[in-house]
């Protein structure tokens, strides 16, 4: 049993986020390896339930989500663990039986705000009036504010009761085990390293794409569209991965100073650059997977004219030595022809071609995040015959076929992480507000000259304007062979 | 239909390479691509058979060596372009209806000298005496010569005849799809060239291993031993692919002097060295693929006491730019576990463990020769679960799954190479010298200090000593996972 014994205090325990994301990963790890006697999850909210009754709700939700894994008697043996507590969060007197119960012993502390950044202040405030900020852990994720501003008063107000060491941001892109992978690659091996430069990388694409449209979160979507949504968190963190120099050690801090260091290379872009190297989205009526979906004007909660996008492209660039004029094109969609997270590094052309001409692109490894997890590394190679024609193909790793270990969801990882105290793959204060410095500057040049973002087919990929951005530049967007 | 009209007469029509590999390999093309009409094959030789006679014969033959894809209709039709020509090699009058039957067309012309060396010379005299060396082409294959001086006599008598643009030498793993593929990935991809060299590359071991023994060729094999059959030409061509700078062009010369600047390079050995980097090996008694295997000195035709070699292992050196100080470790062996040839290209481990200790070897790339054709990259990745751990994984390629075109057998690739008058997959003159020259301090010091093999079981990897030869430089021969 390596998990140490732990009090996870959930604030939002009966919201989705909780109910579908955090308590089956929390039951998934209690499957592999158990918890100690003394740990205890409580879910914290304000409803009036009894343990039984949240834990009879849990059941229906968590079912679902750990599937063919599902154990009754571990079941069972599980929900011991877990303890609902009625809190009135603005109330700094309700807080009083949660002290008593965490002090009841030495166990590891992590609260975990899986609530609206709104009432982060009050637990903040009856969290530390109670002591209870000391020596312990505060997991906090997105939306965490709408720009650079709302994003300081947030981490402000933890801050004013957590200093930033025990401050847990997750973006759980991080905690993909593809992602760790890219690391591992990158650092574990010793051929990608001369490779992997500006005088060997043509371009980098990173992509995700979703076929769910806003499903029943409208009026939260139309308030923050796919710019903060994906690209200021989730895109940028994994450029970061990509782009960042090798850390000198894989300390929380050393990697964070990494990729902070490649967040404050990105070029920053004038209000002409965000129009020619962006392309803003929006999609209409279309089809996808085989059925009708609405326009995003038509869904429930959108503003009948709202220009918020469904869909960013962006050219961006990295001032750097090891980058300097290799555009990494990011993109994000709702309503794309199919969900999936990928990474793909194109390598430039042979310098001189001996062989005869080889299609643009040929070198290529593409990473893919989801739904598999899996590494191709596209290339040439001689086609049978009596003469030195060259083909494409590609070699292909899927680490399934090596280890036996459970692949771990992002969620599971990252609670792991906050329960070790592993920060590493939390985001640190500086970057999360350097990336808004970096993304605000999009938002402003919209907003000021009222950029109408571009239509287009729900189950397509995007406009076409986001293929024109990339082949002005000569290249176009990976597509599987 | 790409192959020109052509008159190819092979001398040494009724031996085993016309009856076991040129002939069935005239077929496949023929299967693919049919002849023209005026196209044909004249297998020439002492013995007194009818055109119907020797037809019937290589009937039996082909069949056996075509399998499945062997097609009645079309083999009639293939026969109407074989020819059984009686001659007494020694006689210049009984070249006349050979003059005559090859000046009735313009085909291509080739002679295929499928002889032992020894009739070489009658040979060219008979066809120089009818102005037949004119505007033709000769091929050529192994054994020429033993040692440096008698592959010059075998070169001096067919220099005398043809110009070396007219030789083709044949070295059959130079038609190998698999190693033109080396090419092309080297030459055909971006990715690879920054790391072939030696700041990137630990060593490389080159290793083609039969099961087979001696067969019924005793007498041929106790005069000539590994070295000789093996390491001065398969051995050393495989090598130079490896090492040798990208040429300007894909020109027949181009290449050769690119091989031919490798073979310069190779650090001659002093007889101390000789001592410390080959060792020489010889088989007893054991076991192969399940059944007994006689030890080397009992088979038919082997002086009792000989001292030949059935393998060899070589630490070569490459006293150049860009391979100086990384080991070629060569090694070759009859009565092996099984036949393979692979090329391993092994990477240095990486400049700094930031994520542990990465075991020895664990970036190779694995280049299958046979049995298989495939390609196959060794890395490390990232093991499932909440730690970074690193585990081997490895990419593969077979190029099967890419291309549908048929793969041609090398000596087919080769011949249509001659008959094409493509030089490019051929030996030159001074890459053959330089090759004994390279070999020659090996077999004198084994002479002049009476080295007597070490022996190693049939059916195991050859002497201990090979393993203390790699261990010695803190490497292993490469073992798949």
């Amino acid at each position: 049993m390596n998990t140490p014994a732990f009090s996870l205090i959930m604030f939002g325990g009966t919201g989705d986020l909780a109910m579908r994301k955090l308590l089956p990963a929390l039951y998934q790890s209690y499957l592999d390896d158990g918890f100690k006697p003394t740990s205890f999850v409580m879910c914290a909210a304000r409803s009036d339930y009894s343990h039984e009754t949240y834990r009879a709700w849990m059941n229906d939700s968590v079912k679902q989500h750990v599937k063919e894994r599902f154990d009754e008697a571990k079941w069972q043996a599980f929900l011991l663990h877990i303890e609902y507590f009625r809190l009135d969060a603005t109330n700094v007197e309700s807080y009083l039986p949660l002290k008593q119960r965490v002090e009841s012993n030495d166990n590891e502390r992590v609260f975990y705000l899986a609530t609206s950044p709104s009432i982060f202040e009050p637990i903040c405030t009856g969290l530390a009036a109670h002591g209870l900020n000391v020596n312990a852990r505060v997991v906090v994720e997105k939306p965490l504010g709408h720009d650079l501003k709302s994003c300081q008063e947030i981490n402000d107000v933890i801050g004013r009761v957590f200093e930033e060491k025990q401050i847990y941001r997750i973006d759980h892109y991080l905690g993909k085990e593809s992602v760790q992978n890219l690391m591992a690659l990158r650092f574990g091996n010793s051929f990608f390293e001369p490779i992997w430069r500006r005088e060997r990388i043509a371009n980098v694409q990173i992509t995700i794409s979703e076929e769910l449209g806003i499903e029943k979160r409208g009026d939260f979507y139309d308030e923050t569209g796919a710019l903060r949504d994906m690209v200021q968190n989730h895109l940028l963190q994994l450029l970061c991965i990509v782009a960042m120099d090798p850390p000198a050690s894989m300390d929380a801090d050393a990697v964070r100073d990494a990729k902070l260091a490649v967040l404050r290379s990105l070029k920053p872009m004038t209000q002409d650059e965000v129009l020619s190297n962006v392309v803003r989205g929006q999609y209409k009526a279309g089809t996808v997977g085989g059925k009708d979906a609405p326009a995003f004007l038509d869904e429930a909660g959108i503003a009948p004219n709202s220009a918020t996008e469904t869909y960013v492209a962006i050219k961006a660039e990295i001032n750097n030595w090891r980058f300097a004029g290799v555009p990494f094109y990011l993109r994000t969609g709702k309503r794309m022809p199919k969900r999936m997270a990928e990474i793909v590094v194109e390598f430039k052309p042979v310098a001189y071609e001996l062989l005869g001409k080889t299609p643009q692109g040929s070198n290529r490894l593409v990473i893919e995040l989801q739904p598999e997890e899996s590494m191709r590394m596209y290339c040439m190679a001689k086609r049978p015959g009596n003469t030195m024609r060259l083909g494409p193909v590609h070699l292909d790793m899927d680490s399934d076929d090596f280890f036996t270990e459970r692949r771990m969801d992002g969620y599971e990882r990252l609670l792991l992480d906050a329960i070790h105290g592993n920060l590493a793959l939390f985001v640190r204060r500086d970057e999360q507000e350097q990336a808004w410095r970096w993304v605000e500057p999009i938002m402003n040049t919209w907003q000021d000259q009222s950029v109408a973002p571009k239509l287009y087919t729900a189950g397509t990929w995007g406009p076409a304007a986001a293929n024109a951005l990339i082949a002005r530049d000569g290249f176009n967007w990976h597509e599987e062979l």
